[in-house]
């Protein structure tokens, strides 16, 4: 484990800053109305690295002058170490820049956070094996809890890329087809079951055109976000058979501002959990490809504090990143810089270590309490917020906030 | 129904030219090693729109130089319609324009084709009758042939925008996981099932940001092309319960190379079929909005001559385009520019109208009769061509070929 790398940027050297030198994370910023630019977060600061490409101090091609980081992730790896050595240096406590770089600090506090990077398209799994086990449980009991690809192949759809927002947009509760088990016809109305999904998105940052490895796969992925895929579980139920989640899924994904870099995670790697059957060897990791990365969620009602309704790690992924990636090139499905990947729910083994209402509450029968209440689904107002951050010796990996607030449906 | 509008590039006015006056439809091409360009189709001819623009000659705002369709789209339904009227004019028998057209017409035959438009996403529908019956039947026995929400809703899943191609691009026989029924454990190899659907595809011209009705996303459809499916059977079977077709359908679809604008098919829209049961009101059709378009596939082996394997109708579709749209929209999903949407299948009422070897051969039961074979599935080297044209009084709406060979697996 590595220790803190100080930085003359002082909010950069606390134990608690999601944003220490070790991290340099990216986002895209702006402040009053002025046009997004890319920023890099230290401590309480977002390093405004355009201005640093438009006045000649770095120099990338000037993919740093986008407005997002696509066009960076695209100049390849050479490109990624080299950015991330110099801010290293440049940022350091003693560093001879620091008086060049004070002036293009500006205070998070002050700055608006858009998306960091084009969404090109986006995909989602179904690959932690306790959310799996709990949903298949609730709907078909224990022994077919898990469908029969589930321990063979990491099972994903597609997604609708348009639909990916970053933190702190609203969320408007979706309008859906519903049937109930019970009812003789569906009917037109609001979702009653709304509710989140836990979890972590991958970036791939460079585009392939045939199959690659799961080793391949594992190199392209450029960094991560923490990711909400708001999910109208009543919509789902109706529509899902046979071609799979759509409307239900399509309202809102929420992501964390920040790109945290494969590289700054790169200590804290580890090794997916034990095969219960072997997998196929176009699957096999030929290294740890997981990180150990601490995981929760908060709910705020409209008027009430906030409650930690779960507590998570990523690593209870049964797939990694790079086997899901893998797994989407195996038909010569051709991947593009700024595609996105869900993980899939991570649910960890325990009651409180759930990754979304619909097993926190068991589907609504043991309502979890909260400040000045119970819930089953999210209710009109509530305020759900991600966090996570990988632990290291006096310092932590954060990705910032993944939040959404519940506006009421537009009948 | 009207009559052909004569045009001075005399090809244009036979009876069997896909590319008559009266259709106009928009494409992308180069000629040697050139950059792409806007162009549209007459009789034999590419007419360069691109260079009319760059002469001034048109004035659009640019957007016929942008080696794509997206921006001209995006530019709105007043500018489609002045546009279509203005080369309807110029290209007319007896336009003064002539000579100033005549040294931007190129021959058809000298061009190679692109994808005449970015595909932001795609997403494919399930909305033919027929060919949910017959799927249905094959799986579950005719009773339970239609799934509970079919009568319903337009079911749909996200596709993979990445690997849509314009005619002419060969296909890989795709790698995947397969398991039959009798197997015990999956393996890895070349998908022995692999198969064609032949499909329309409707382009949505215009963004929306929350959910639109049925009339409101008529509107916005910008134009159709054919759409070839390419679908695993054998790599569906195995993943898709319960998220849906994920690698099955991402090796390659293959759309024709000319944009049919909705405008161009007015005179020859129909309505769906009569309802089995009643729709909920926010899918009630306002008027006619599907379209009587003949349709058909023909099967050329490596070394044979081509097989008419299957005739139908794009009017055979329980849903339009306008229905699967609104629906895409209910839970507000945010629509873009250049979203492309896969009609289904569309299979007609007889054996010989199926739109896809799976039903044509009764999942290989009944093996189809071929030029020199038999066929159950595509074979390597053969080729598949998808055609399709509206009718008029001596001129008809076509769409050109949207073809692709099949090449082996890469193992």
């Amino acid at each position: 484990m590595t220790t803190l790398l100080r930085s003359f940027v002082k909010s950069a050297n606390t134990p608690t800053t999601d944003f220490p030198l070790n991290n340099l994370p990216y986002g895209v910023f702006s402040i009053g109305g002025d046009a997004p630019r890319q920023g890099v977060a230290i401590g309480d600061f977002v390093l405004d690295v355009h201005a640093l490409e438009e006045s000649g101090r770095l120099s990338y091609s000037g993919t740093l002058m986008k407005g997002s980081w696509n066009a960076f992730m695209a100049s390849g790896k050479t490109e990624w170490v080299r950015f991330r050595q110099e801010l290293t240096n440049l940022l350091a406590e003693g560093s001879d820049a620091q008086s060049v770089l004070e002036p293009h600090l500006v205070a998070m506090k002050k700055a608006a956070l858009h998306m960091p990077f084009t969404v090109s398209e986006y995909t989602d799994f179904y690959a932690g094996k306790h959310h799996a086990f709990n949903v298949g449980t609730m709907f078909r009991g224990p022994e077919n809890a898990l469908p029969p690809n589930w321990l063979h192949i990491p099972i994903g759809y597609n997604g609708r890329a348009s639909s990916v927002a970053v933190s702190g947009t609203p969320v408007r509760r979706p309008m859906g087809q519903l049937k109930g088990p019970n009812d003789d016809m569906p009917r037109f109305g609001p979702s009653q079951r709304f509710d989140i999904e836990l979890e972590m998105g991958a970036i791939v940052g460079q585009a392939s055109d045939g199959p690659i490895s799961v080793a391949e796969a594992f190199e392209i992925i450029f960094g991560y976000v923490l990711l909400n895929d708001w999910s109208a579980r009543d919509i789902q139920a109706w529509e899902y058979q046979p071609l799979g989640p759509f409307q239900a899924k399509a309202t809102m994904t929420t992501v964390s501002p920040w790109i945290v870099t494969a590289e700054a995670l790169e200590n804290f790697r580890i090794s997916t959990p034990e095969r219960e059957v072997p997998l196929l060897p176009h699957l096999h990791e030929p290294g740890p490809m997981l990180y150990d990365i601490d995981l929760e969620v908060g709910l705020t009602p409209e008027s009430g504090t906030e409650t930690i309704i779960t507590r998570t790690n990523y690593r209870e992924m049964y797939y990694s990143a790079a086997q899901q990636l893998a797994h989407h090139t195996t038909s010569g499905c051709p991947m593009r810089v700024g595609d996105l990947l869900g993980s899939g729910t991570i649910s960890g083994p325990g009651k409180n270590n759930r990754g979304s209402l619909l097993e926190l509450s068991w589907g609504g029968k043991e309502p979890l309490e909260i400040d000045g209440g119970t819930r089953s689904f999210i209710e009109d107002g509530d305020t759900l917020v991600l966090r996570g951050h990988a632990s290291g010796n006096g310092f932590r990996i954060g990705f910032g906030e993944c939040s959404g607030k519940l506006l009421p449906a537009k009948t």
